[in-house]
């Protein structure tokens, strides 16, 4: 039987969400987060989803010379000037053109190219032209795709797969971005289980780890998942301590036994600062901000999707700060309440919905605000945000929903199901 | 001086795209493509992005018994029946209640949970209620989550992040899901350089393998740039013959340099079939779909926006057939066209626009219409469809736009260069 825990520390203060996020981001500024990763050089061949360092400017022209963009003949235009239907004119073979193909150079003194399907070809090696060419048809002027040294990517930016084109053909087989930030991943608890085990009663599968560390690979990090320590002050601190050293971040996951969250905020104290413990949001609550030295802390709570949504608004900031971009953002849409949704005053509630549409209106339902409740995270479209200002949403009223699914995959699963425009 | 192209097969017929699509998605179904991937099980953590290759039930129940949802005390709740400020109940240590976690099983004989917060603690170990419990307060009821054996995924799904709660509180450490398909990209042609080199007069830096690489890489297959090979139908037809043994599909990339498509054809046809030879498309047109034995092998032009566009149709399409799923598509918004664009009728087209915003209408604006031209698929904010049946579209008129950015982040730009809301 377990006595009373009056030795907890129960977190302190909620702070306003908007408070919370202002405060830590001057806290990564202070402690020179901002823009700190250093650059390493990456193949174009991996570069997709990196962040530029520095502006990239074109190395080389593109084309790099006025270039055939078919295959036919390269001509000088004003040789052509009259060519009819009923009036064609005559080239000579090794006078008056050149055999040319897609890419190649067009020739000095010639400044036009007639496609292969509409030269006309004498047994002599001449041909016929039953049009005339203008100037520059079918010729790709030099520099007309890119004019070195001009801007090809912007430091923190993001490299997307249509960039590569651009970039190789302005020169670059490698290009500067920013390291990947190494964030360690640091399960604490009495009773945890790894995936695939079967808890006995009591015991926790331990999946939050997993769940970050997919995020922080979708947020341009590079995660490592540390061995679980149970709740114990003294392991707690060295491992803390062990681990700032070694990675630049390091994030705490509560165990969801109780009062992890304790001793996650008392070790850091002890080694490190912290910034603020306990933040007015739902689910949440119990997030822990600090550094050690100049690394940033962060102390999740253990409710899966607490540590969804405190990941995505702390975690994600952080990484922003230190690659120097911003990392995408979620398709927002705007939708109508299906019922109405008590919120208390005071408090940033997200709650997770799934969508329907009445016309060409989304109509967002809340599914369970368990914060416990795995299922409701696979099985729901979006977010909705209801600000701390509001004790609630009525039904019929219009709410921002941050999607979890794309809107491609969102409406044609309403179209298969018939509930697309069920009003109608 | 190059000498006339006697030679060379041109390709064939336009065939519309609808077709295109149609002949081909029969001809996958013919030669047994359709779920055609094997399946491996991995972990977890490996998990992101995978395809369900069978629908997954959940082998445990979450939670797997009543559990406590706060810290506390876990109490009978009719012992707690008329607690009052004024009247408060005072519950006997060791006989009434006991101290409990969250996450830990409830005693039998206790049906309810009060947070430690409200539980007034008397000198002896007894505490105090000033308000009654009703019950199955704070308790996570036994599988209010996830009941086995209810269906976790669906066969065909794509494993999200926010999936790898329910699967692992459903029992599963790793999944079952489709192999990667193996897919070889063969660049060809006689004057290619590799990106980062400085081409020569003539010579082109051979990029193209590297885009499809990561497209392949994004639609959930595995990708192999093969060696170049030059134009020369002997090698290309002994290379074809040894990668369709080798990969589960491979793509030939044309070289810019003239008549590869043709050599690619030919080559085909002397070790497998061909499907058809050129799509009534633009950017795209000489596409050449055909198998060797059951392997899909699939030509792509050779300009850049030729190349992506035609690899977004048919690769992918490929892919999502052995895969067993839809893959994501990518965004839609309806935008007015700031210009009129006149499209050959016949043709679907797709043309790069960037977008802007008046009021809350996108307005789109056609790009570069250069197949070559790779800064304007950089810059691009997505590609907009003039169908077939068209022969253009007029300034003012709507037009579907395909977002090659994410909203938020073409909204974002908007806003910070002042562009949004220009009208008002």
């Amino acid at each position: 039987m377990k006595i009373s825990p009056n030795e907890r520390e129960y977190y302190l203060a909620d702070i306003p969400l908007q408070e919370a996020i202002e405060k830590f981001d001057d806290a990564l500024h202070l402690h020179n987060r901002k823009n700190s990763m250093e650059s390493e050089h990456v193949s174009l061949s991996n570069s997709v989803g990196r962040i530029v360092s520095e502006t990239i400017y074109a190395k080389l022209s593109s084309p790099l010379a006025n270039t055939a963009a078919m295959d036919g003949i390269a001509v000088k235009s004003s040789l052509t000037v009259g060519a009819t239907e009923s009036a064609p004119v005559t080239l000579v073979f090794g006078r008056d053109f050149q055999w040319i193909d897609t890419g190649d150079v067009i020739p000095d003194g010639t400044d036009s190219v007639v496609m292969v399907e509409e030269v006309g070809r004498l047994e002599d090696g001449d041909v016929l032209l039953r049009s005339s060419a203008p100037p520059y048809q079918h010729v790709r002027r030099i520099a007309e795709d890119i004019a070195s040294p001009e801007v090809l990517m912007q430091k923190g930016s993001e490299i997307r797969i249509l960039d590569i084109a651009a970039l190789a053909s302005g020169g670059y087989g490698e290009v500067l971005v920013r390291n990947k930030p190494k964030v360690a991943i640091l399960p604490t608890g009495n009773e945890l289980v790894p995936v695939g085990y079967i808890p006995e009663p009591g015991q926790v599968i331990e999946f939050n780890s997993v769940i970050v560390s997919e995020q922080v690979r979708a947020w341009g990090g590079l995660p490592t998942i540390v061995t679980a320590v149970p709740d114990l002050r003294d392991d707690i601190v060295s491992k803390l301590s062990d681990l700032s050293r070694k990675y630049d971040v390091v994030i705490v996951l509560a165990g969801s036994s109780a009062g992890s969250e304790d001793f996650t905020a008392s070790s850091l104290g002890k080694i490190g600062s912290i910034l603020l413990h306990g933040v007015a949001i739902r689910p949440g609550h119990p997030i822990i901000l600090g550094f050690i030295k100049d690394i940033p802390v962060i102390g999740l709570p253990g409710y899966p999707s607490s540590t969804v949504i405190t990941s995505e608004i702390f975690l994600k900031m952080t990484l922003e700060a230190m690659l120097g971009t911003q990392l995408r953002r979620r398709e927002k849409v705007t939708a109508v309440l299906s019922r109405k949704t008590s919120s208390p005053m005071g408090e940033d509630e997200f709650i997770r919905v799934t969508l329907g549409k009445i016309r060409d209106q989304y109509v967002a339902t809340p599914a369970s605000r368990g914060a416990a409740m795995t299922m409701s995270m696979a099985r729901s479209d979006g977010i909705a945000h209801i600000p701390s200002a509001m004790e609630g949403i009525d039904e019929g009223a219009e709410v921002s929903v941050d999607l979890i699914r794309t809107r491609p995959e969102i409406d044609n699963a309403l179209l298969l199901s018939g509930s697309d425009d069920i009003a109608l």
